[in-house]
Order: C-alpha cells, then sequence, then structure tokens
C-alpha cells in the first residue's frame, strides 16, 4: 500500500464472543472475518459488553467492532 | 444458544418504512432482511425520522435499525 | 424538487404532546407546524420522553423533533 | 409541586418488555417501578431495541428508560 | 426466560477495580453486584480509567460498567 | 483508601435544585444522598437545565448529578 | 398547564454573555428572549465557553441554551 | 463588538445545497440567511450528507450548519 | 419513488481516499460502491482524517461515508 | 486580530480546582496557563465534577476545559 | 514503520485556518505543527466552523484538527 | 494530595501500541509519557483499535488514553 494512492475500504460490524477475554473475543471476531474476507487491515472496538452466569461469574465477553478491509 | 460457546455475529444497518406507525417500519426492515440472512437475533433503533406530506400529515415513518445475525 | 438544483432548508425544533402513542405526538407537533410554515418536508425524532400520572400510568408522550422545510 | 422550592430527584434506569409496541414496553417499566417507588414523575427513553423470533417476526420490544421520582 | 414474555430489568451502575487487568475489574464489579443481587443477566462497559503510581506503574483499572438484571 | 486495594463503587443519579445557583444545586443534591449513603465520593454533573418563571426569571436551576460512593 | 393536554413547545438556541457567572449568562439570554417571546417555560444548558482577557482573567462567560416555549 | 459587554447571539440551523462542494452548500446557506438576518457572525458545521445520482455521481452535497448571529 | 409506499434500504460504511479534496474522496467511495451496487440514494460523511507526507503535506484525505440504497 | 488572515490555534486541556465555585475553577485554569502561554484568547468547558468531603459537603470542583492560544 | 514494533504516539489539537477552503485550513494547521513536530502522521478533522463577514460571505473557514506524531 | 487545596492538572493524549494486550498497549503509553513528564496521576482510555496481519491475526492493539498531571 502506498498513501496517496487511490484506494477503497469497507467497514463491516461484528460482535466476537470469548470466555476468557476481551481480547479473546476481538480476534475470534476478526479470524471469522477473514474467513470470508480478504485484506482485513484494521479493526475498531465499538462496544464492550457480557453475559453473566448465574453464579455472578462473567460467563463470555462480547465484543462489537468495525473491521476494515480494501474493496480490490 | 448457550452462553460461552464461541459464537460471532454480524450487524447490517437497514431502513424499514411504513404510513403507519414506528413499529411497522421496524417489522419491515427484520421482515426484508430476513429473506436474505438465516438466524436474525435482534435490533436495535439508530434513528427515527420521516417524510411529510403537502398538507402537514405525517406521510411515512422511516426508522433506522442495526439488524444482527449470527454467523454460522 | 429536483437533485442538483439550489435550495435552502430550515430546521427549527417542536416539541409534540400526546396522551395515546409517540406517533400521535410527532403528527400532533407536525400538524402545528404546518400551520405557520409551508413546504415542510421532513422530520427527525430528537428525544422521546414523558409525563408519569400518580397512579404509575404514562399520562402523555413529549416528543422532540426537528422539522425541516424549504425556504423560497 | 412548586419551582423554586426544595425538591431532590433520583433517576433509575429499567427494560420494559412488551410484545406489542414501544409505548406498551415503556407503560410495563413505568408500572412496575411504581409498585416500589413513590412519587414517579417523568421519564425519558434511552434505547429501543428487541428480540426477532426465528420466522423473521419482532418478538418483543425492549426499551430501556430512565423513570424520575421525588426523594422526600 | 421467554421472550415475548413480560419481564422488567433493572440497570445500576458500579466501578470495579482491579491492579491486573481490565477482565478483573469487571468480574470484581460483577461479583459484588451479585452478592446483594440475585438474577444479574449482562453487564455493559462503560469507561475505562486508571491510577497511575509515582514510578509511571499503572496501578488500578477503574472500570465503569451497567449492570442488568431482572426485577421478579 | 490505598489505590491498588480492591474497592467497589456505585453510581447513582440525582437532580438537586436551588433557586440560587449551579454550585447550591449540587449541594442540595449531594446532602440530600449522603443522608441515607455513606461514603459519597465525588460527583459528575450530567446536565443543567432550570425552570423560567412567568417574568422571564430564572426560578430554578435543576442539576443531574452522578454521585459515586464505597459499596462496603 | 395540564398534563395529558394537548400543548405544542418550540425550542430555540441562544447565547447569553456575562463577565460575572455562569448563572448571569444564563438570565441574560432568558430574559431578551422573553423580550419577544411569551411563555417560556425552561432552558437547558447546552455549551459553556468564554473569552480570555490578555492578562490571563475570563472577560466573559458564554453559555448556549436552548429555551423552550408554548405555542398558542 | 468588545468581549465583557452584554450581547445576546441567536442560532438557527438552516441546511444549504451545491452540486458542486461542500464549501459551496455553506457559502449558500450562509448567504441565504443573511438575506433576512442582519449581524451574522459565524457558522457552524452539523452535518456533511448528499444526493447520489443514477449513474454513481455526487449529485449535491447537502451541509447542515448553526448560523449565529447578535440580536439587537 | 413515492413517499408512503413500501421501500428497505440498506446502509454501508465505505471509505473513500483521494490526494486532492475531501469531495474527491466522497466521490472515489461512491463511484466504486455504485460498480457493484444498484440504486445508491445518497450518503453521510462519518469521519474525515487523513495521511501527512513527511515534508508536513497533506498527502491524502481518507473520508468515512455511509451510503444508502434500496434493496429491491 | 482580524478574519481572513492566516493565523494557527492551539487546544490544550487544563483542570481548575476550587472550593468555592465552578467559575473560580475556571478561572484558576485559565491563571494558571497564562503563565506559560501567550496569547490565550478562549475556553470550552468540558466536563464539571468535584469531591465530596466526609460529612457531604462538597469539597472542591474540578473543571476539565480546553484552552485556545495563537500560535505566533 | 513496521506493524507489531512499540511505537508511542502522542496526538495534539490544533485549528487552522484558510479564506478558501477547508482542505486549505487543514493544510495550514498541519503545515504549522510540522515546523516544531517531526514525524507527523496523519490527522483527524474535529470540527468545522467559520466567520462570516459584514456582507454575508464565509470570511474565514476554522478546521479544528487532532494531528498525531511518533514520540521518539 | 489534599482535596480542597489548589492544584492544576494537564491532560495529554497518546496512544500506547502493543502486541498482546490492550493493557499493555496502556503500560506501553504511561511508561513512555512518565519518561519525560512528573506526577502522572490517572489515565482515561478514549479509543481502541488496532492492526491486522495478513493471516486475520491481531497484529497489535492501539490505545488512545487521556494522561493527566499536575503541573506544579
Amino acid at each position: 500500500m502506498t498513501y496517496g494512492e487511490d484506494r477503497i475500504y469497507k467497514k463491516i460490524e461484528v460482535i466476537g464472543i470469548s470466555s476468557q477475554s476481551i481480547e479473546g473475543a476481538v480476534q475470534a471476531a476478526v479470524s471469522r472475518a477473514s474467513q470470508s474476507l480478504e485484506g482485513i487491515s484494521w479493526f475498531e472496538v465499538q462496544e464492550v459488553r457480557g453475559h453473566v452466569g448465574p453464579e455472578g461469574k462473567v460467563a463470555e465477553y462480547q465484543v462489537v467492532i468495525k473491521v476494515s478491509f480494501e474493496l480490490k
């Protein structure tokens, strides 16, 4: 990639989930998105939330991210 | 669905329109989205706007929603 | 109206009230605004709030909208 | 109530649910809150979201509101 | 829980603290809240901040979350 | 209080009113809250509004604040 | 005024200025608005800013408020 | 104008349109507003949007601005 | 298009880039989007940013826009 | 200063503190900033918060402001 | 620059002014900042405003940007 | 530090980067800032984003924080 040259990117919004960590949820979402999309370049975290199990334990982190990739 | 298990969701943004009500516009958008997408799970209202006819009547409600569905 | 031609719009902010519904409050505000303004074209909902009566009933919906109309 | 006199209000956040309408969800939340709180005076809608059933029907509206009441 | 049935949730705001991680602070807040509240269902991260010790080390993470639970 | 040690705080939202000043309204809200809550530590102003009397005088300032206190 | 009855309000945005205080700027804006508008009912502070004189003194407070009044 | 002296400003919201540029749309809105208002002093861009023609060309820029002027 | 009739729109988010101008970046994004999508109707600017070359020249404008088109 | 001529400003963020009033905190921050910076021209209030003493008295106002000054 | 390696950036806020265009104001701010800072890498537009001359002409564009540069 | 005494703080914005975790990026930014600034007291996370490597792995976390320190 060279700055100043014409490129177009698209942003999509995905939600990754991990029972371990926020980073795990981000990576899960990026991995899944990269299965069907080439050229994913960066992500932006939009929202961090999660589910709480009956015993007061965080059962999972749900992280909403925007993922950007170049349109060829 | 079981909390704690790996799942990935995608969010898309659609605009439903109804001459009757905000709820009608939401339902219209969800119905159309579910024709081409399986597993739509929830929606979030982003914006409510509308068109006004020449005689000062609300001609239609335009409701922007985000729709989330599981990626299999 | 033709896109690409010069037009100027003005936006004003009004609050409609209805004891029945959010849509009723929007329509009330638009109707009143159209008595003194020609060419109202669209509205955007800014805020939805309301008054609660002593017995826990919603007494009225107060909907803040922006109304846009062409300046001739 | 007289303006200019000392009063203190508290705001709490509740989520009402209705399979019918946004107004129904607001009323449900206000009714439940007024069972344990006296003097609820107004509400403000914060968020409108909902669940979608398997067949693309809006199964319920979930409306997050803030409810304000006077502290005596 | 069944979607479509009447339920009411309440949201409260708590701040958890951990010298280790953001996830630790979230879990601390959720654990404490679940001591006095039954039925906590989910949380939303509102703000992440922290204290810095004299030697430039992050001394603690302070995470503001909203916690939601069903009102029975 | 020592940074790095486990503490949990709760935030509540209250509205103070004063016919004199914004600071008076903040103090009124904090004073009232401290009658029923121990350990109030800080506040954050969320919103400043007020009522206007018939003769164009500001009749009262209504200040919405969040008040935080440690949960023991 | 009776809640539940039809009323329509309009909101306008004005900026008051005072070399003394924020409250002075609010009152200045409300006073001027009430010269040409009847029935001003409440205000909401939008923004607080000000000018600084050459010697590092706050020369004036500029307070942007929205003023609401009933349309008859 | 002298800082520190009493002045009151009003803000109104207008939308300018230009098929050429964002600056053209701003200037169009300011020019039209200055036909009926004296003493316009500054503007703030709120929103930039536009219409797209059938062939994928930007047909016009629609720029929402707030325009401020002194009330004499 | 006739107001009051049922239509559904979808919004996607794209980033256009131009070494010349903000308008150039908007047009680039809209042109590319219209290659694969029919019926693009309007855009909304979300964010304007850019890259700076080593010599302090703006090397390119990166404009994030939302593009809306009718779903047939 | 003449409008239309080239000028560049820089904005910095400072927090002033006063046990007396919001205006006192603003003035404290502006005074301190003007010790090391020439040409401070205006400020914008970003946030108003404060500390509460053990007896429920507001111990101090903490006001976050942005201060702007011309770069020569 | 290689992604994955440790780098730290700082963001500062500057306001550029141009009587011609928004792009001109951005370039003016970036040029001035690069006189005293090495390694400026990107900018983000925060706010676009401007001054209006007595005859209803836009006298200048004032563009608030954040400028980011690597700390060596 | 004693509450109620005059203190002034400054906030700056920095971006830390870590290939490992969000906390690592925060700590990196705080460490670097404390090399040239004394008395850093707290930080606030503004934004979490990151770069994605060609194989769909998160290559680094980029965390924008505001860092506050006392001005002596």
